[in-house]
């Protein structure tokens, strides 16, 4: 890997002396590309629908004039909101001037660009201070970075237009400044492994590329020389600003947060936002120097990365809220325009990119863009299937997965989090899952406690309650040993380790099966989840069976969550509930839990079962339960003075004073709620019993389920390694069954 | 009116004599009319899809046998199911059988008949002992009266092709019975001013037509001859049996819960459950009787209900949930399909009817339906347009009021609740509203605490908490005064009174007025509320403005509570929020309100501001509030053992000792959020004060709204009546202002 950056970096300089006296555009734009889309412009629909529809938004902006007011105020406020819209309409007036022709475009981007020139050098730092890394022109280096990424393609669009002298004002007095400031001045910004670094990078890059500045070009792909850095210092997410190897810039960036599966293990909303600069910065790469083939970088982990991202979705194109993610963020997003645009032009022109494209009904304005408006216009697209997935995470792919399992003919999704840290935005939820039915959350995972550009709320920025709860192991389906979350919730401990795949198999689409570790989690303690979806003929719909295995030398009380939504419909046992709520906890996000209701500790062993109904559908969680297990009702809210938090319910199964347990759940869909009609089918549980096997060889576990019709569904798991090809013998009230591999299942 | 009932049942038996030989199907289909749909058959394709969609149900029901089990369960139980799948396979059996001729559906009902007549003579009453009117077939009267009005047609389709001595089999065993057991063993079912009492009398009348028996049909028409009975009486939901007039059947439920603009005084739920008997039973009598003219009778009063119905609908289509009524009950159901089609084909043929039916896709298979598939086979639909209408309620039209504002351009409504009781399935919410946008709620009626045909929620029937909270003045946006709901709560009181429209102002588009009077709700004590709609440039959306004054003559502590949906986003005053949260009170609702948070006492009179998000919109309500008032958040949920209660958040503002007071309370909707772009728009209200104008003429209330770019709206309202065409005068700062009409609207 090192020897192929280098070797890239090698490439790059002698490539920059050969194309030293080419003519501009050459970044994302090309001469080339400019007169090919002329020449089809009002041809190909959805670029001329997208040509005409920023054409008017540019033309709508013009028209209220210049405006580039001292930097002053928050994400929100007028002087962020100005900034931002300018390098969104610098960057779209450049391609308008390149492919119309016109020049009141070019007029408009120099005249912006003057006007930025002659303030920034006397720029002090932002004054609002909240940033670990304050800007000039925002309150955060990051949207300068955001800035100079889209205002360099519009300096390059109008390049030629301006006068040599004018080239080197706007350089000496803005650009150059500009990228030392992201860069040389701001290491702790710029020099990390970090989405922040990648739009750092990128930025720098980005105005290297065009000024044919190899300084900035060399800091943009290999970081800055760190060797005079503190490297323990640490970002404002909690985030290491070094990496121990001092490895930072671009290709690093691609080196390490990136797995070979193109896996980015900040998780899918990050890596949405970080697919923007890094897939730009690679078209601009390829622009200018196609020999370097920046897209077989690390085996083609770009063009992996739009796929994995893609499947990262929910039925509604929706990004699953992994670590810290906004919910609704979806892959009709800008980036992801561009992630898809570029992946079919400059990958293999993978005709089901072409169905995500139809969707988000937009291009980007180049020759990515008319590539796919052709490709479309010749009904060229195929549907981009979601199935059973997994992603490994870890830059060589060896630090555990996210395992998704999709039902064969339903609309059903698992998620299942069998990852890394996750950098500076991951969650402590290991071996936690999310569920999906129809593309709505049927067990949610709670996503980040943010209110992304809600001036309200903290300025849009992270809240007290991300880190209070949000990243908390009991905000997640996953247990919780003694109150206390994974790795203690500390960021340090949690980065060293990640968790194990233990099984994958999705062959047999009626029994498929995504099983994980966790040895680090809590002290001498082993966790092993198991995750069965499982489609048979009788069950209405697809049962999810959730075999969660504590193997500790000490003993513990667990907590096992299950965030549903809505309301509850019925319960098959008794419980309290208080005449005053009262937080379950006091700390690692248990103060935040109204404890609603609990049942006293069962008197033996019992299925319990609950069922909700959400989105005119019922659900039911069997339980397979111990003497002296509770069940507890809660609600997010406690200790939230701002309402912050979403007021969400769960059940929480709890075990007291134990060792080695096993939770056995099963999650049924079944029937639904028609309110026209006012009919309710199917309105309860097909399951009788579940039952635990307790005589079985050590290593295995067995459980049956007994429908309300009497059937019996035997199942059995060896949960020791490398059980693949072994075969297994159980014996199960007298008869012995065997099998092959990690699962058996067995209807009487 | 008594008159024209009168006329109405001398013609009737006028009538009988002479059809009394004419064939069969009589009722709703009739021989003229299954010639002309088979005339059709093919041409027509909503009908054709209809008729397809129902052979495909009726042969699949067919197939799996003859089921007539003996009665035992309630309500989402196999006996009530199955019992209720009947009714309807008869029914289409029967018309499969008239209009596709072939035998094997009169083979079918004619044996499923036979089953039925087999057991009915001797079936005790329904074992399930919870309802206060026991049926045979069904755990209530009301589902045997449903049963009979849909087997009646069956049996009227398939009525030639029995035998003389089959018929007096059927009739001697099962209907005749049948009949009788609804009417004269159930005066308390039978004989009242209620829906159960229209199913059961409509059902009556159905098969008296078929059979042609005078006795019932009277019974039907006339109710019993109640002299007899004890009149004080009650139903198991609170209300009385007996008229105090002991008016009764068909006729006098058309003339006492219907207002003349065709509202149903129990609101738009139970007018829709009761419109499929109101409107069959209508056709069978203008079928068989074409000269009484029914759909004229108290001016038309059948189809002004349709028209009504579908007004009270949100842009989804969906009831207004007014006092009983489950939210998601749309213009879809059947019983709406049926309205829709007789009052388009006995009507006027009203075009705009059918873009209702063409969103509904199905159309009754009779001649109705066949009217209107041709009608839009020949494309006449237009628009239904729903506008601001105000539709009186009570039998003369004197009794209140529901007031509908819909703002003219942008999809704003606001509901206001100005109406008599409502009988038994009223809620004490006098001068109440709700409010929409884009058929979403903004502010929303809670509407009943039942989940109809749930078995695990009660069986299906109304929960304790429809009593306890649903129905309580608390659980409404309206006034409650030193925690008591409006008249104590008691049935008994409130059924007495109504509001008064004080004025209802639609003329001006940009400045809409509903207000509206209630003397009653508490002793001594004026309640009045305005509500005005304004569209006005300087506001991005609709404002709306809500003026409630409240003159007693004692000291009240008076809560204004409104049930917003979703998350705060922002307050502009500080509030504490409790530790552990209690109860708001012990009773009339307020049991079951948790106090989330509270301000202190305000220092001195202050506009409080309250924003929101939902539905990825902002929306703020800025309050005029006094010194010594107070806010508080709650949320519903408390004392709620089953977890029957949503866990919708409101805030409340609280007045405490005081005789006179106004709340100025405006609703701004404003800026957006987009979760794809991370984008907010517009998140702050654009109001930076209202300011009370203390020192008016009596009579009058001023006030002047301050927005954050000093624009000043002044407003006037005079309270006295007839305001309309008086003109009117007031002096603020030294200018005096003078209009003519409610309401003066002033911008400086």
């Amino acid at each position: 890997m090192i020897y192929l950056k280098k070797l890239i970096v090698f490439l790059l300089f002698i490539g920059f002396s050969i194309l030293h006296a080419s003519k501009h555009p050459n970044l994302i734009l090309t001469k080339k590309g400019v007169n090919a889309i002329q020449k089809h412009l009002g041809t190909i629909p959805i670029f001329d629908q997208t040509l005409a529809r920023v054409k008017q938004e540019v033309d709508k902006d013009i028209a209220t004039g210049i405006h580039v007011p001292i930097p002053k105020d928050m994400a929100g406020g007028y002087t962020h909101d100005r900034h931002k819209k300018n390098w969104f309409t610098l960057q779209k007036a450049g391609v308008l001037y390149q492919i119309l022709d016109e020049e009141k475009y070019a007029i408009y981007v120099k005249q912006v660009l003057m006007s930025y020139a002659k303030m920034y050098k006397n720029l002090p730092l932002h004054p609002k201070e909240r940033s670990y890394a304050r800007g000039k022109i925002f309150w955060q280096c990051l949207n300068d970075a955001n800035w100079l990424v889209y205002v360099s393609q519009a300096y390059d669009c109008i390049y030629d237009y301006l006068s040599k002298s004018e080239r080197v004002y706007l350089e000496e007095e803005l650009f150059i400044p500009y990228a030392e400031f992201l860069s040389e001045q701001n290491p702790k910004f710029f020099n990390r492994i970090h989405n922040h670094s990648t739009w750092g990078n990128v930025a720098v890059g980005m105005i290297g590329l065009v000024m044919n500045n190899e300084k900035f070009i060399r800091y943009a792909l290999e970081g800055l020389d760190a060797t005079t850095f503190d490297k323990n210092a640490m970002d404002n997410d909690g985030g290491l600003i070094y990496d121990k190897d001092r490895k930072a810039g671009f290709l690093s960036n691609l080196d390490q947060p990136f797995s070979p599966d193109g896996y980015y293990t900040e998780g899918p909303y990050y890596q949405r936002y970080a697919m923007y600069p890094f897939m730009v910065f690679a078209e601009a790469l390829e622009n200018t120097r196609p020999d370097l083939k920046i897209f077989n970088y690390k085996e083609g982990v770009l063009i992996k990365g739009v796929d994995a991202l893609l499947q990262l979705t929910n039925e509604k194109g929706e990004f699953f809220p992994l670590n810290d993610g906004q919910k609704g963020m979806s892959y009709l997003a800008n980036e992801l325009v561009a992630a898809v645009d570029i992946a079919y032009h400059f990958g293999k022109q993978d005709a089901t990119l072409l169905s995500i494209a139809k969707k988000q009904n937009t291009v980007l304005l180049d020759n990515t863009g008319l590539s796919v408006a052709l490709a479309l216009q010749q009904n060229k697209q195929q549907v981009f299937k979601k199935k059973s997935i997994q992603f490994r995470d870890g830059s060589k792919g060896d630090e555990g997965a996210v395992s998704i399992l999709r039902a064969q003919k339903k609309p059903f999704t698992v998620v299942m989090k069998n990852t890394a840290q996750g950098l500076s935005h991951g969650h402590y939820d290991k071996l936690s899952f999310s569920y999906y039915h129809k593309g709505e959350e049927v067990l949610q995972d709670y996503g980040l406690s943010r209110f992304v550009n809600v001036k309200q709320k903290n300025g849009g920025g992270y809240l007290k309650e991300n880190k209070t709860f949000a990243k908390q192991s009991i905000a997640h389906n996953t247990v919780v040993l003694d109150e206390t979350s994974h790795f203690k919730g500390k960021y340090k401990i949690g980065s060293q380790h990640h968790s194990e795949v233990f099984a994958f198999k999705t062959q047999d689409p009626n029994l498929q099966l995504a099983s994980a570790i966790e040895l680090n989690a809590y002290p001498d303690t082993k966790l092993h989840r198991s995750l069965i979806l499982l489609e048979d003929q009788d069950f209405e719909q697809p049962l999810l069976i959730d075999v969660f295995n504590i193997d500790s030398k000490n003993t513990h009380k667990i907590d096992l969550p299950f965030y549903y939504h809505d309301q509850i419909i019925g319960t098959n046992f008794k419980y309290q509930t208080p005449k005053v709520l009262t937080p379950l906890g006091e700390k690692n996000g248990y103060q935040h839990l109204w404890l609603e209701g609990q049942t006293p500790s069962l008197e033996m062993d019992k299925t319990l079962q609950v069922t909700w109904r959400s989105n005119n559908q019922f659900y039911t969680i069997s339980s397979a339960l111990s003497k002296g297990d509770e069940l507890l009702f809660t609600r997010i809210g406690a200790n939230d003075p701002k309402f912050n938090l979403r007021r969400d319910p769960a059940f929480i199964l709890r075990k007291k004073d134990v060792k080695n347990e096993v939770f056995i759940n099963i999650l049924e869909t079944h029937g639904g709620y028609n309110a026209v009609t006012e009919s309710a089918t199917n309105a309860f549980s097909s399951i009788k019993n579940i039952e635990l096997i307790k005589e079985v060889s050590e290593g295995y576990i067995a459980f049956k389920i007994i429908t309300t019709k009497d059937k019996v569904h035997l199942f059995a798991l060896c949960l020791e390694r490398n059980a693949t090809n072994k075969k297994h013998y159980i014996e199960v009230e007298g008869i012995t069954h065997h099998w092959k591999g990690e699962i058996f299942h067995y209807v009487n």
